[in-house]
């Protein structure tokens, strides 16, 4: 596997909130990678060591029973990943980070090319937000190790693992929307000047 | 499974262009669902029947050796579900066919709520259009066998077999972002005044 990552490229957090760690039963399936949270805190870490751009996308759910709806106590942002100082949070109500929000004339304005995506959940909001990153065109690079996902039933009936889930994702983001990189390889590779 | 059709749903056929049938090696796999164009073509032929919006989208690739790079033999829809008549075709260059397109502007403008999605591949194109459809708002339906995708390999170096790739991709969709229906529900339903 060969990538380049930027100087200052940016980090994009998704829905790292308590509700998708506290309340698996809400999404009706197990969960995999239970490091996932952890591993997004340290990529944070490592971001704000070196003065590189965060955004923190938090899901607004306007489902009435959701635990990521504002107001409830499981909309916030994880211990792990608590946004600091002026760190921007960008909140959304759809999956993807760029449908309804400014993240785009955000990244933009601040004449970003490269994000790098981690956060929940593998197949849907972070599948979403790095599809659109790539599409809108973003160089876009994806954490799988600092993602995770939920067991799903298909419209045949069958279940898939969450983990078969989460595999599956990121084999059909690979290389035709991201570059796939697991955390330690992102921590470890030096940055190039743009 | 329940959903409601309305009258005058618009049909999105996405990718279905010679290139993804013929030329398989170039995606470097094998296909699941042989079927999925022919029944393109029916439900097509359906939406012609009624009278109802088609949107034929076609991709231009920017790949220089892509079989659907503008220009190539393989880039034309496959017979089955060519355009005829003022139907319109939506020209992209990234698997969103929402994205450097006026698709949105162009449903928008002919007052339509609903789209039914089906084509080529199930993962990227079809799952990507479908994302956004739903995340812009649209009640969206997916034909689950009317797409069909390759075996994708992993960041794990493990292969996954198409029929797989197809069923979680779907599995990920169902709910969250679509109605996933068959052809056959489809042409059978009838449809509620809006």
């Amino acid at each position: 596997m060969s990538y380049v990552l930027e100087d200052s490229p940016a980090l994009l957090l998704v829905d790292i909130q308590e509700g998708l760690s506290l309340h698996q039963d809400y999404y009706g399936g197990t969960r995999n990678n239970p490091d996932a949270e952890a591993n997004a805190g340290k990529l944070l870490d490592h971001w704000r060591a070196q003065g590189w751009p965060i955004f923190h996308i938090q899901h607004c759910s306007t489902e009435n029973s959701s635990p990521l709806r504002p107001g409830q106590p499981l909309h916030n942002f994880q211990e792990v990943v608590k946004p600091i100082g002026g760190e921007p949070i960008v909140q959304k109500s759809v999956n993807s980070g760029f449908i309804g929000t400014d993240l785009e004339k955000q990244l933009r304005g601040a004449d970003i090319t490269q994000v790098v995506v981690a956060g929940l959940t593998t197949d849907h909001c972070v599948s979403t937000t790095t599809r659109m990153a790539a599409n809108l065109g973003f160089d876009t690079l994806l954490v799988h190790d600092a993602t995770a996902t939920y067991s799903k039933e298909g419209h045949n009936g069958e279940t898939y693992p969450a983990q078969l889930v989460h595999d599956t994702a990121i084999a059909s983001l690979k290389d035709e929307f991201a570059t796939v990189v697991s955390v330690e390889e992102i921590l470890t590779v030096e940055p190039v000047e743009k």
